[in-house]
């Protein structure tokens, strides 16, 4: 047994003693993520370079000491609370873009970069990173690339693993090794794509190379206003069938937006029922035409207005709403649950209906902002988790809406991740052999158990303490792993 | 030891003697595939359902023979060729489409379907599958998902794993297991993501979910027509930096557009020392405002002329050209030898003139057709097999091509696959714990070194027979793996 001074003494030779946190009181902001998990670690760790994230790595293995990864905690499955405490891995201090290459149009990143600041570099050639999940200013690459996050532009542009060329990564047992590489083909196994959404579990990524895509020349934006979720709905549907695949599709609901227009007076009639927020870009001759078209779908299928950005200043206040719609959920309820499920674009109508069917049940208010082009829900439980019970009564509304995703043929998680709080769920999706499956190729770059443990998948000892959405997924789901 | 005959018994025991083929002169056609590997199976066998082919790959790991998966055979890289004898596994029996749901735009299909076929069958809902490699209506959507094909149409689409969003394969070890499912977003490990291009080495897929997509309302398909490769490459640059990706951006050179020209009467300008073939598609509106910029781009860069298809007839015709253009090249020769290299496409010119650099030295044709629009490049070298030494001479001239691919930043296979003829030159672009974590990572399938032995890693014994290509590495790589 490793007393915490051993550890912290170890740890403090590889990085110095001024990049470990170690104090009760300084531990306490790496007890969770963006999500309601919590897990206190023994140590958190400031490596500044891949050697000595390598030799953190390798000194956690031989103590025996869990590893967990973190970028910057705004991750939305629990992937950076320490399940299992020891040391928490932070790669604040790599923050440093290493190289922009405009005629290749790529750039190399260390990976507590955050994602804007991709963007905010690149821009000076024209040039910009596409994923852009809401929380861009803070959430770093290295992040991104672990849970593969999305954002409002991935619809007609994927996601990271899409963006994501190369990576150089810490494995699980402290080696350092490249996945793919600078262009956007991979030769053998695609280990690159196994990285990236592998949520922490193989490695730590220190060096990503990512593609960069030019400026869209012409941008607009139109924010179509509707009485009911289903019009809006139904909008979304036809302005896909018509073969148009705009930048960003998204939708917020009637609660989400009253709360973000009184929140950020972005402008958003608070009266209606749904809003979708419609962006087009590329070339002026095209994106002309395409803006009309979408307009005339909101309008086909009984939008009450559409309203086009005049100009960026405007655009932006459409976007600060949107980006900024779940945040403003504070002026509702003092905390919320967000959820992250995947469901066939034709179901969506009927399975936002159960979504609001649960929270009656369970007596919560739900709100909804999501990316409705590619079916992509989050809806938002708000409660109160000063209350008793609470807490267990939203993870298992939770779990009952999980449960209607996987039988409408959809997924577990768009871009937030398993992690924690939905492993239990995994075995709605797979059978054992593909769970063994997953379990022999989380040991391939040598995860035994100790690092990132609990994350991912069901299987996984001495993660009581963070144990309790068995309950709910007992309540929900009758052929759950048990 | 298992006699051939215990091993026919065997086979037939499993899928009925009708099905077993082992006959040296009817084995003769399974001996290679598209390249020009050869090596003879011991026994070929045809499987009828997903049960067949999990009890013959159990049967035979149980005698220690190797199995090799077999699609159509029209593959580039000697993937389906059996390197060490053993059991071809041809799906050629199970060919039905299981589904087509217009609602949710999928497909589902056995491994043996012919590519076209399914978009022969989505074609009344108004609907297509994207990948279109030259080889579409004798290749098999399994064997695409082994070698992750890609075809002309994957420029703005993306190559085979951005189409498929589920598979149901056997297993190296005979298992049945489910990967991904019927939404774009993967739960967990992308086990689909590391199936799909890991060319027949991890199992063999019995069951295809595919993403359909609506056929576009409008086609422009142009040919610009230039004096050279070069000015046709800055038209690409300048396409591609416009910020628009047409749906098809190929490139022809002189040689392969005169034979293409000679056999197929497709009305290319055989005096040209370039043609690019520009395809833009979507909707009305967009389509010709982007044909007019494309136009201009041919124009500025010293376009000789620029044509657009006034008819479907003549589309088809100029696509009869470029899909038929390999093909033609028996006219100049009597055997080619087709490369798949990617580079930065910045650097695409600069690797043309090493491509035409290296034929010279080793005074061979050489001739090239290639998709332009992502870097990846197929020269092809024309040689007479009957003539001695020309096959060494031709494996060391690729071998210095895929070289100078590496060197300028790129990648040894674009959509071919790396097989067996390029697995010696993995270690140019991976260090040894890389190679080593891609041997584990063949493993989590059960694969323990006899399912499709000998190709993508450069590891693995009994591989002798096809051991040539060791040769033309040491010739081009000074670091390469011995």
């Amino acid at each position: 047994m490793t007393t915490r001074r051993a550890l912290v003494d170890r740890l403090a030779s590889v990085v110095g003693p001024s990049n470990v946190v170690h104090r009760r009181e300084d531990l306490l902001v790496y007890e969770f993520d963006g999500t309601i998990e919590q897990s206190l670690p023994d140590a958190v760790v400031f490596p500044g370079s891949t050697e000595e994230v390598a030799a953190v790595v390798r000194a956690c293995n031989s103590l025996g000491v869990a590893v967990t990864p973190r970028g910057a905690g705004t991750g939305l499955s629990g992937g950076a609370v320490p399940a299992q405490r020891g040391v928490v891995v932070a790669t604040g201090r790599m923050r440093r873009i290493l190289e922009i290459d405009p005629l290749e149009r790529l750039a190399v990143a260390e990976p507590g970069v955050p994602n804007i600041q991709l963007s905010e570099a690149a821009a000076e050639h024209g040039l910009f990173y596409a994923p852009d999940p809401s929380s861009q200013k803070a959430c770093t690459i290295g992040g991104n690339v672990a849970e593969n996050a999305g954002g409002p532009h991935c619809l007609a542009l994927g996601v990271t693993t899409n963006h994501v060329l190369g990576l150089e990564i810490v494995t699980a047992d402290g080696e350092v090794v490249t996945l793919g590489g600078r262009t956007c083909e991979t030769s053998g196994y695609d280990l690159r794509g196994v990285f990236i959404g592998s949520e922490g579990t193989l490695g730590i990524a220190t060096r990503i190379v990512v593609r960069l895509l030019p400026v869209p020349a012409a941008v607009v934006t139109l924010l179509g206003v509707f009485d009911s979720v289903e019009r809006a709905s139904a909008t979304v549907s036809a302005i896909i069938a018509g073969g148009m695949v705009p930048a960003a599709l998204e939708m917020i609901d009637r609660l989400c937006l009253q709360a973000a227009e009184a929140g950020l007076q972005c402008g958003y009639p608070a009266d209606a029922g749904a809003v979708l927020l419609v962006e087009l870009d590329g070339v002026d001759e095209v994106v002309g035409p395409q803006a009309a078209l979408a307009t005339a779908a909101c309008l086909a299928h009984g939008a009450r207005e559409v309203r086009t950005a005049r100009d960026p200043a405007e655009r932006e206040l459409l976007w600060k709403g949107r980006k900024g719609a779940i945040g403003s959920l504070g002026r509702l309820a003092p905390n919320y649950y967000i959820l992250d499920g995947v469901v066939p674009r034709s179901r969506l109508v009927e399975v936002m209906a159960r979504v609001s069917e649960v929270a009656k049940e369970y007596g919560l208010l739900v709100a909804n902002v999501f990316h409705a082009g590619d079916g992509n829900l989050h809806p938002l439980l708000l409660f109160d988790d000063r209350e008793p019970g609470a807490r267990a009564r939203v993870l298992e509304a939770g779990a009952h809406i999980m449960r209607a995703c996987v039988e409408a043929g959809g997924a577990l998680s768009g871009e937030h991740g398993i992690g924690f709080e939905k492993r239990a769920f995994m075995p709605w999706l797979y059978g054992e052999a593909d769970l063994e499956n997953m379990e022999r190729l989380r040991g391939v770059f040598g995860n035994g158990g100790r690092f990132n443990p609990c994350k991912l998948l069901p299987t996984g000892t001495g993660c009581g303490e963070m144990g309790h959405n068995q309950a709910a997924m007992r309540a929900a789901g009758p052929e759950a792993y048990v």
